[in-house]
């Protein structure tokens, strides 16, 4: 059920300074940040063997990212699995009493529908599963 | 540099209980716990992908990961990513003036060469360097 870890999202206080220590130091190439307002985040990406890891800022302090800033400090904020049939996952977990944030699939992203585990039901770590909108690509 | 995510590390209170949240919902195969006692700690991991998950539960409260779960509880505890070459690796970070832990690898479970980056200088997020022993296996 569990393809692959998709990405690692890591909350930063300063994306461009982020990008530049893993650019700098690892020789990866991150690519141009972007900000999705509704979430009140500017999020950028690079990849680390099939997996990514999502560098995300927040713009505001109210927005989700921020206040984990705020009370957590930088660090890692959540773990995507790629699924292959998202509705099915969804389902299988909710009828197990696995508590999510997410019921339905959200639309993400390049169209990739993900949902959220709640941290709560997943041993402390805020979950996400996602599925691709071109399964070939998986 | 960064091959792949080898693994991730989740601090756990009940490493029973995670695996059989895994195994149950996500139909991974978790194996056998196995007791480190010079680190404090039980572990076991299962395959995503390309990568691991670890599962890490304290044997005391005093060891590096009993004193996170109390100060932080269970969730992420670290991110290990596969290096061709730890030594150059490390030597390359030390002079960019990078914090480590281990300036030189220490020898980890089945052999491999692993060093951790200090979370401070590295965005708040514990990180390891792992060089396989097998180098075809990467």
């Amino acid at each position: 059920m569990l393809e692959k870890i998709y990405h690692l999202g890591y909350a930063v206080e300063d994306i461009e300074a982020a990008a530049r220590f893993y650019e700098e130091h690892f020789g990866v190439r991150v690519g141009e940040p972007e900000e999705i307002e509704e979430q009140g985040i500017v999020a950028t990406m690079f990849e680390v063997g099939e997996s990514m890891i999502e560098l995300v800022q927040p713009t505001r302090p109210d927005s989700p990212v921020g206040k984990f800033l705020e009370k957590r400090g930088e660090g890692f904020h959540h773990v995507a699995f790629q699924v292959d049939d998202l509705e099915a996952a969804l389902k299988g977990l909710k009828e197990n009493g696995v508590e999510l944030i997410d019921e339905k699939p959200r639309v993400g992203a390049g169209g990739a529908r993900m949902a959220f585990l709640h941290p709560k039901g997943a041993h402390g770590v805020l979950t996400e599963l996602v599925e691709l909108p071109d399964k070939d690509q998986g």
